[in-house]
């Protein structure tokens, strides 16, 4: 299924995306759980982009609106911190900015499940989840996902992903060994990564403010950005994974790594692939 | 006062339940302090758990029925979160799971004194701290411990855990540069680890959540599964500490040994030994 | 403008203040943003001092008078948070403890520049910020700040500083790429750092806590030791540098750097310069 002129083609594509990042810097408004913030900012800092962490409902009016993109992610949800979730992606709709939603373990809850229905009535740009996410948000039913991990292999779940575009006119994305990418009509898969990643905590946390940052260059091109920015990201866990030691130094030089990333590399490693 | 037969035994004891972990990667609730959420689900994930953080008290009736044990550390405690605390607690007893509490910082204030009793009323199957914070609890009074850190010497707490784990029908577990663990009647010490633990933010919470996760996968011996997380947790230090140059590499290479940590090692390093 | 002679002297001064902090480890009561927690206890605890991150307003009376300094940083300020640190604040005043306020991305909102003005009205010894913040918090009005980068050069904004020290009776200390400090009357620089470390997420945080613990140990001289932190805290950043690849192991490196500094690097590689 590979189409290796493509390949070349998305080389130069998440190349692009990535230049562009570090050139414009984007302001990304990070609503995101409480676990995750540090490494979020970090991957944020390293790729090129500014990151913003502010989430009180006070502060969303006056400072939203200087953003490039927001980002949301529930893994630490409250009922107290969905109305700003709320509000800053009712302030993207209106100003036109993208914004990406991380429904992280939103099969943990009754409560998570209808937070993250509510939050996808409001058009998010991207949403990106791990095969159980994707397939609980799609039934609209309590799965029974395992914490915040993926019980499910993310090709399984492209199906249930396709047809999450299709109801919510968002992109899909779903990380995996492969990282699928959906539009409901196209499908991509980006092959770059490595399973010690899962090992991480908030990793996938922070690939979904990747996306933001990548789709805050190209509002236009969010399915193209999206899967360029899950290569990017994995290829800095691979670079990365050739100094580590375990799942720590990994961490370390993955942030290393996607700050250093150069054009030939990404030219030459990225490895995204059509799928019918 | 050490039996080197009974040392043969605990790592035997030790790496069976690092195995187990590593085979069943039981689901972990964490309920935790803000600072230590990152390190210790980079704890969790290492050994081989599932840890989830997830606080709040509309999603512990759905999810903490799924979880194989519960992790509740008062660290940065607020009047809002201890409902779920209780909440989570309460859940685990019906469920006959077990779970742990780490009440950081005991002496601290009243107000946290006062919740870490009310907690300890709803049978906490170990309870974890240094050595002031157990002198604390042990004397229910507000002692004048110094933030975070121990001024007690972890042996000088023995007595005061003795008597908490008979009040409260916990296993009660003290750090320290000996660690020790008792159940009213016995003591062991566990002496796997370095001094400078001490200066990595968290690790103290790090190998409470670790004692979750080996007390999850043999709720019945709690007594075992703690002392043997203490001396694996600290047996990943004195490896880490090998390839550090200060405490962030040290924070990097333990979480890396942690993961890499094979039978061999366990064995022949874990150290544990019976006090009268 | 640099003065030789002086600048010895000040690698004498940051030389005392550091291995004073070692030897008295003062209490750090820090209440901060959800961002910075980890990073920041641990340069506390790497640089010799006790961090406490303490933030309910239950426990500030009980708390609060046991502390050597407060530092205060609304980065990710809610009304929730905001009477806590008030109380501290109120604390510190009343038992004439030093407290040091990080006016994190205070031009954000209208909601931020107000909590972050009232702040001041409880006399901060020290503000510690970058130059868009000290700019805006100077002309009192919601600036253009872009996130919780700076926009402007530290240089431009000592004017701003100098102004906002007379006016609010704090040392206003700016970080770029030469760190300012004055009392509204004298300017110092301190040249040590790099750029690099403007892309570790909180090491801007980091540094105004370590200005915290430096002030604590010679409360008399808030001045000095401001300076000398901003020194102490960059030239870690520089020996870490040698050794790192990116800014993730640039962290690393640095905490690891300023736990390990000795005398003679510190006499030798300090650099703080006095500006008319």
């Amino acid at each position: 299924m590979a189409d290796q002129d493509q390949t070349d083609t998305w080389g130069s594509k998440s190349w692009a995306y990535l230049s562009s990042l570090r050139q414009q810097s984007p302001l990304i408004q990070c609503i995101t759980n409480l676990v995750s913030m540090d490494l979020m900012a970090n991957t944020l800092l390293a790729a090129g982009a500014s990151p913003a962490m502010i989430h009180s409902i006070l502060e969303i009016p006056d400072f939203t609106p200087h953003t490039q993109a927001v980002l949301i992610n529930v893994g630490t949800l409250t009922p107290e911190w969905l109305p700003a979730m709320k509000a800053a992606a009712g302030v993207a709709n209106r100003l036109a900015k993208p914004w990406v939603l991380d429904p992280a373990a939103v099969g943990a809850s009754g409560f998570r499940l209808k937070a993250c229905l509510e939050l996808i009535e409001l058009k998010p740009t991207v949403i990106r989840g791990n095969g159980s996410e994707i397939i609980c948000l799609s039934m609209a039913s309590i799965g029974s996902t395992k914490g915040a991990d993926s019980l499910h292999e993310s090709s399984d779940a492209v199906e249930a992903a396709k047809s999450l575009a299709k109801s919510s006119g968002a992109i899909v994305a779903i990380s995996g060994s492969v990282d699928f990418v959906t539009d409901g009509q196209r499908v991509v898969g980006a092959h770059n990564g490595l399973p010690m990643m899962q090992k991480i905590t908030a990793s996938g946390c922070s690939v979904t403010a990747l996306i933001a940052a990548f789709v805050a260059v190209d509002p236009a091109h969010a399915f193209e950005a999206t899967a360029s920015a899950f290569s990017v990201f994995g290829l800095a866990g691979e670079i990365g994974m050739g100094l580590a030691n375990g799942p720590a130094s990994l961490r370390m030089h993955l942030i290393d790594s996607l700050h250093g990333l150069d054009r030939e590399t990404v030219l030459r490693r990225v490895k995204i692939t059509s799928f019918s």
